[in-house]
């Protein structure tokens, strides 16, 4: 099972995915998004699936949205795969490091990417993105988080580096907010039907390879990164954590920044596949 | 003309002083939300109110709401004055420094605000905080920022210094997003009747001042702040922008930061004043 989004930015309609055929979900809800999660959405789903409820849907040639509604946070960690912090120059960190998108970032996985007027540094960054779906505040252990973790999904943390790191006074937000800056899908995936320590993570551009690394290289796994940002906020249904990238993006010196043209495809192993063309804005 | 929300968290409702009373807003509009200040609400109410269109409304003895709806985004501008980087043991900046709070911390202005588990340096920050009026993407110039700002506010940006600066790898949004942590309000004061260059700003610890400073001591202008943000993100109408705190808060090493049972209380000339009891998770 797998939800989806699909339609005209701003106007989705939400999809489950079951073994062979997509369905309909506006018999359960107008939007896959924190009220139907918390409301045990997913749950709700899978009975009527089970019970025959749902109507087939026919998505044929059209736009895939973000598999849920615009979240209220996005919260991404840095650095947490060692050899991405390598490459950008820093030690692995102690403890998650972690930094705000807006979350107007969040876009379709298919839709056009602007780079930003006077970027120089486009960059692509692939990351397993956690989907909330309880309020999560102050849980006594990583062993609490599962209760807490709607799904997952696939996610581009497109970054700016000269506005991240030479143009910010060292606060990265300022290269991670422009808009496009975060496609977001195909597919949200629930929860119990995902193990994550070992999820293969790819990037091209162009088709050439560039990201190639497995969530198993975290320094900080997903139960633990949910238990330590519920320490520091309160997490919302329907946000959205990402993880953090693997080495392989251009801040290594080894690949060029994006240009207008280019298109970068990321994909997560059983998460899916995005692909974006890159145009100016 | 000002503009507030009163009633229980999560069931305010909209209202509006004019003159000598308050007025019921909802003959107009359900919230003072994005929606309402990008179709031009604040002109809208002006001309109800001229007509003798809005009911008067009684408010005495309610709760005050944070002014506006939940934002999808709150950016904030660190080290905006020069005092406050010095005794920040930093030094001025030569661009905005941009990070970002989760909306969920917007909370009213006389809300208890909760110092977060495991805390030692929760300290209070004065700020002026500027609400967007109109999606605000590559303005040309800062003189193009007044048709995008709907209005102005007070609010305490809440930073906890050891989540904020020992344990976040640099990142300061790790100090700055826990619940409670951006009282907001008591008004929404509408840009026209707003000059922004010379408004001073205070606070206080249990009565003793603490911050007293004015906004002409700002490094980057409000103008500039927001012409400068819409290069790097797109504001939405009802985002709110904090526009960084003077000198005179704990981390400057001269006061005590915040237990439980303190009160801060924090003014800005013609915005109103915020008056939180500190309290514990």
């Amino acid at each position: 099972m797998k939800f989806a989004r699909v339609g005209a930015a701003g106007a989705e309609r939400p999809v489950v995915w079951d073994t062979d055929r997509w369905y309909d979900l506006r018999p359960i809800t107008t939007d896959i998004d924190g009220a139907f999660l918390a409301a045990r959405g997913i749950a709700t789903t899978r009975a009527a699936l089970a019970e025959g409820r749902l109507p087939a849907a026919d998505v044929e040639g059209e736009r895939i949205g973000a598999p849920f509604s615009r979240p209220s946070a996005v919260v991404c960690v840095g650095m947490n795969y060692a050899a991405h912090a390598a490459e950008s120059g820093s030690a692995p960190p102690d403890v998650p490091i972690i930094f705000l998108k807006t979350p107007n970032t969040v876009v379709g996985p298919d839709d056009d990417v602007p780079i930003p007027r006077n970027s120089t540094k486009t960059d692509w960054e692939v990351e397993l993105g956690v989907v909330i779906g309880r309020r999560a505040s102050y849980l006594d252990s990583p062993a609490e988080s599962p209760d807490y973790i709607a799904g997952y999904t696939v996610a581009n943390d497109v970054s700016e580096r000269a506005f991240q790191i030479e143009q910010s006074g060292g606060q990265w937000s300022k290269g991670k907010c422009a808009v496009g800056f975060n496609p977001t899908g195909p597919w949200l995936v629930p929860a119990e039907d995902v193990d994550t320590s070992d999820l293969r993570l790819r990037s091209w551009v162009n088709g050439q390879p560039r990201q190639d690394s497995s969530t198993r290289d975290m320094i900080f796994d997903v139960d633990t990164l949910v238990w330590h940002l519920s320490q520091y906020l309160a997490l919302e249904p329907g946000d959205l954590i990402l993880t953090g990238t693997p080495e392989g993006v251009a801040l290594s010196g080894r690949f060029d920044y994006l240009r207008s043209g280019d298109v970068v495809e990321v994909e997560i192993e059983g998460l899916g596949r995005q692909r974006q063309l890159f145009t100016t804005s």
